[in-house]
């Protein structure tokens, strides 16, 4: 097991990788300093850990909430569920919420954390790659609302977060790739060398090499929980983890949520994203092939939904939170292994890469 | 004007005090920095004072939320119709939201704030007298769930508190005895000086007798300044400022929300909490009645709803953010100007004041 920590002041906690965690109850013991626990979960994930998860809460009230799978019920409604059911069981604010699942759910009942109350402890298990990479390091949570993805949210950091190798076991190819894609933007922001590891070892992550696998996830989470520590309300730095999500939310909430996978729609915004970067003279042609290329040999699209036009894209891509005051921004790429802060980008030039972009990529 | 700081570390602000707040522009400019501003408002406040605020505002793309009147507004749905505005209207997260009336408005719309985007500025002009004194430091944010009040919400501090005591020449006179009742819990959770003051002055307050009416404001808000800097997340002594909360939020939901006035419910709170304080040695019963004394003179009700029996007032109890692990837990009196942290009471004698409260008080 290795042991990451996120460092955040008052509010630092431990990230746990390795196999077997979800049966580790010493982890839960040790984080957990309340009688009541409320377990949320989808009906995906719970056939297959929640009970591996309840064995570990003896001598607790333990209540649970399974949502069905997906992202349209990463919604405030949702949120009201989880709320109703505490409240009928008269939770108290010495609670603690246990989130296992993928991103959706972790948001969710981080936010859900994050409100009752005004605030209990919360203690994450992320089952998809995406979630052990991305949403288990920053304590971003949020639901969507119709017009707009992680609208309503707070920043909320957890007790601790157990991300299990073993179970991504379980996991299906496309969610697999998926979270590559969030692995790969790792090194596309900040991180060169591990750009080139994963050129160099895309194929054995797709494989699923346990070792590999553990490399990747200890790798990204230390950039991200770098990250995150040096900004953790999102005023600087923290910005450049969003590489190709503005691009990315707007397919997501084009197509509708849940149409793609967040993973596959951020593919092909940090491909957007670069085909901009090199149209602004940031980044050469080698550099936007070898983007494009990883994400391929990962299984992941790399162009946009044909039902989305440019002028729609744009439409969508104007709800963005790093927007300022109407004017959009992006995070682009000067080189691989180096992103932008946000910057205005001259509405010409973005929307010769949504419009062109399907040949030029 | 006074201006009194509430010191946060990175998170302080400064609460203004003063005749005519809502129309010093300068007051505005100094702190709204963003070109989008949301004022949120309700139907009785917003014909009053609604266009002097706005005259602030000249130059910025400004927008409304006009709620009903009272506390049932106080829910998600109404957070949802100020997020549905915000996006709808491509809001950033550079907005600034604005709340204009009581503490049903500033709750609410801090709450919102709180969440859009997962966080924007936010600045507070309270309108009622239980607002300027209560919700206006502190930065507690949330909306009412069915099954308990203020149980969704999060800690969040605005930019700056505008207390205009101009406002309160429109404030009725029911309005003004409940905020009077939060007025007469600081003297006795924590300043026996300014007990006796109001027990001196409590006319001169029912009268609005403007200097009489802002030095009550400025005591209160620096009580309650003091508690809240040394103990921002309730963690220790802000807990106190919850005296007679327990009650009166039972009062409030097994009469529906709105029924009672926040202030009347706390009042008769706080005369069950005197009473059950009496109960266990640990004030006398000359103090028992000086509350009870002020309390009627503030035109208050002392007595409990007869609707609501004790079984049910414990029932409702039952679901309060103080409790741990199911223990109900209270805050109590050890004198005048001395509150208890909370403490767990004896069902049993809890039980003989809910029961015999009636005619003791």
């Amino acid at each position: 097991m290795k042991t990451l920590n996120v460092s955040l002041g008052q509010r630092s906690y431990p990230l746990y990788i390795g196999a077997g965690l979800i049966g580790d109850t010493g982890l839960f013991d040790r984080h957990i300093h309340s009688t009541q626990v409320m377990l949320v979960s989808n009906e995906t994930v719970a056939p297959l850990y929640l009970d591996r998860v309840l064995a570990n809460l003896g001598g607790r009230q333990v209540a649970t909430v399974i949502l069905p799978d997906g992202e349209s019920y990463k919604s405030m409604a949702s949120a009201m569920q989880i709320f109703d059911a505490l409240l009928s069981q008269k939770f108290s604010r010495n609670a603690t919420l246990i989130a296992l699942g993928g991103g959706v759910i972790g948001d969710l009942a981080g936010f859900a954390a994050a409100c009752y109350q005004r605030g209990v402890p919360f203690m994450q298990i992320p089952t998809t790659l995406l979630a052990q990479v991305d949403s288990s390091v920053g304590g971003k949570t949020a639901v969507n609302h119709l017009l707009g993805k992680n609208m309503i949210g707070a920043f909320y950091q957890p007790q601790c977060v157990l991300a299990d190798t073993s179970v991504l076991s379980t996991l299906p190819d496309r969610e697999l790739s998926a979270g590559l894609a969030e692995v790969i933007k790792y090194g596309l922001i900040r991180d060169p060398d591990f750009f080139i590891w994963l050129e160099e070892n895309i194929e054995a992550l797709l494989r699923r090499d346990p070792e590999t696998l553990t490399f990747a996830i200890e790798r990204s989470c230390a950039n991200k929980a770098e990250v995150v520590a040096a900004d953790e309300r999102e005023t600087g730095e923290r910005a450049t983890l969003n590489l190709g999500h503005t691009f990315g939310h707007a397919i997501e909430a084009g197509l509708g949520y849940g149409a793609w996978l967040h993973g596959e729609a951020i593919a092909v915004g940090m491909c957007q994203a670069a085909d901009l970067s090199r149209r602004l003279g940031w980044l050469n042609e080698a550099d936007v092939s070898r983007i494009v290329s990883i994400l391929q040999r990962s299984h992941l699209p790399v162009t946009p939904p044909a039902e989305l036009n440019a002028g729609r894209f744009l439409e969508l891509m104007a709800v963005d939170k790093k927007n300022v005051d109407g004017n959009l921004r992006l995070i682009l790429l000067e080189g691989i292994g180096r992103a932008t802060l946000p910057v205005s980008v001259d509405v010409g030039v973005l929307m010769a890469t949504l419009e062109e972009y399907g040949r030029n990529c």
